[in-house]
């Protein structure tokens, strides 16, 4: 069988972001480190990683360390059956990826009690919804959170509900305006907009569906909280999960550009077929939480 | 001079995250920007970019859009001096780089009002503050705030202030784990901490200040938002500016585990030398805004 100390150190060079730290939390020097990820390299006859800083695992890196979460999935399994077995195995790590918007809103307390009550400690890495799903075809995580229904080859996904977002902006610069505007949409072509990311096309969206085509001016800002203190500092205006705002719509710092009008996005759970078993009950966990936690967004 | 349609390639294809959408933002096909990186690659004689997706800029390719950028900030300032050039200029974007927590607290705050009467556009970039000054030196960025005193080649810096880090825990898990404990800092080595990512050296250090030297058990949340979600929702203990956590403070919600014990990180503002007057006129901003807002977290 394959040598898991080889895969452990990509694992740990990946993870900790440098073999410097790899060499830390594995006990090793850092020139042990290296000879496992040469010798890695000999074996599979491809380069594993790509030497930069941080060093990114290539896609013959991933489908490794995808196997190797597998591994330490399925050996958790095993531990609980044959519990001599898993004595030293202490809590399991699962590596998840999601949306950005999803974690500053549901996922927390969705999972909270199940990682509690199973020992479960997550690695959450975060992507535009658009974009997640390409890491679990890469085999870099063992779940995520993402618009699309479709599984990729391995894997299974079920639908947890949608997410509401809605165009709004801070209610000082909607007020300043909207004065001697006759068409509330237009304030949409005048500020500029908030984008996540060059993979965020929720504003675009917005703008099309209210017959405004092409490029507009926009700030771009990759963090939830950031995106909300812009907004709420008068930057400009963005899409926004309904979700995240309620106490600024409640007090009125934050408005909605054009009241009714929403962009609702759905949202799916992918998990690998093959698992194990903490996968599957966090799969189950979540098929009852996230529907229920999501739902509070629709309420206006 | 230099031919800047081709830099103007490399900066979309970076900046748009793939050829597809640069072709789109330019107005090109895509073989023509194809052409252009590949005309630029022959000029310089080395790599411009890592063909990933997304696209990633080589040391090289850095250098040269760091380039474009200060080229971008002086014709801005030629423009206001012969406001026939400027004609057709617009907003100025700038590229800024910044610790996660500076931007879901005090960033927008400080820089809306300058934002709007410059015409200004921000494109952020986040990562933990320690690795921050990374992207300054490649050149990757305009200005940055970091926790490091010393500036790049180049550049200067200036103090903001420091932000207030505390260690908390729901009211409702401190409550549970401090049953039967006599030392309140026991309950660090029980709950798993909740860490940023592998940059993220806050935890580690509260930890060695009240003497636990060596590895924790702890979750990944590369979310300054969804991390005070995790706290929130009793999955662990971590390290959150008191900033961010106001309400949830007041309202008894998150409670610090070591009342009174707190880690200050000191920020600071670097920016290139020769950026022009905007970037000046932007740190004279901070310079006066950023300690005014800081130093409300370190109201008890």
């Amino acid at each position: 069988m394959f040598d898991y100390k080889l895969l452990e150190a990509l694992a740990a060079v990946v993870e900790q972001g440098g073999f410097e730290r790899a060499a830390q939390v594995l006990g090793l020097s850092q020139s042990a480190i290296s000879q496992r990820i040469k010798l890695l390299e000999s074996r599979v006859g491809a380069p594993v990683l790509l030497r930069l800083s941080p060093p990114l695992a290539t896609p013959a890196g991933q489908r490794l360390l995808n196997h190797a979460q597998q591994v330490r999935l399925l050996e958790r399994d095993l531990g609980q059956d044959l519990p001599m077995v898993g004595d030293e195995q202490g809590p399991t790590r699962l590596r998840i990826a999601l949306n950005a918007d999803s974690l500053a809103t549901w996922w927390a307390p969705a999972v909270a009690d199940f990682c509690v009550r199973e020992q479960m400690l997550v690695d959450l890495v975060t992507d535009d919804q658009e974009v997640v799903l390409r890491r679990m075809r890469a085999g870099d995580v063992a779940g995520c959170v993402c618009a699309t229904a479709e599984p990729v080859a391995g894997a299974r996904s079920v639908p947890l509900g949608s997410m509401r977002y809605l165009a709004v902006a801070s209610a000082a610069v909607l007020g300043r305006e909207h004065q001697g505007l006759r068409d509330p949409a237009a304030v949409l072509r005048i500020l500029p907009a908030v984008v996540f990311g060059p993979d965020d096309q929720l504003q675009h969206r917005f703008l099309s569906e209210i017959g405004h085509k092409g490029d507009f001016q926009h700030h771009l800002c990759p963090s939830s909280e950031g995106f909300v203190r812009m907004l709420c500092a008068g930057m400009g205006w963005g899409m926004v999960p309904a979700l995240q705002i309620q106490p600024q719509l409640r007090s009125g710092e934050l408005c909605e550009v054009l009241p009714g009008r929403h962009v609702d996005v759905p949202l799916f759970w992918h998990y690998w077929r093959h698992g194990g078993r903490l996968l599957e009950a966090l799969t189950r966990c979540l098929i009852i939480q996230a529907p229920l936690l999501l739902a509070d967004g629709h309420i206006a």
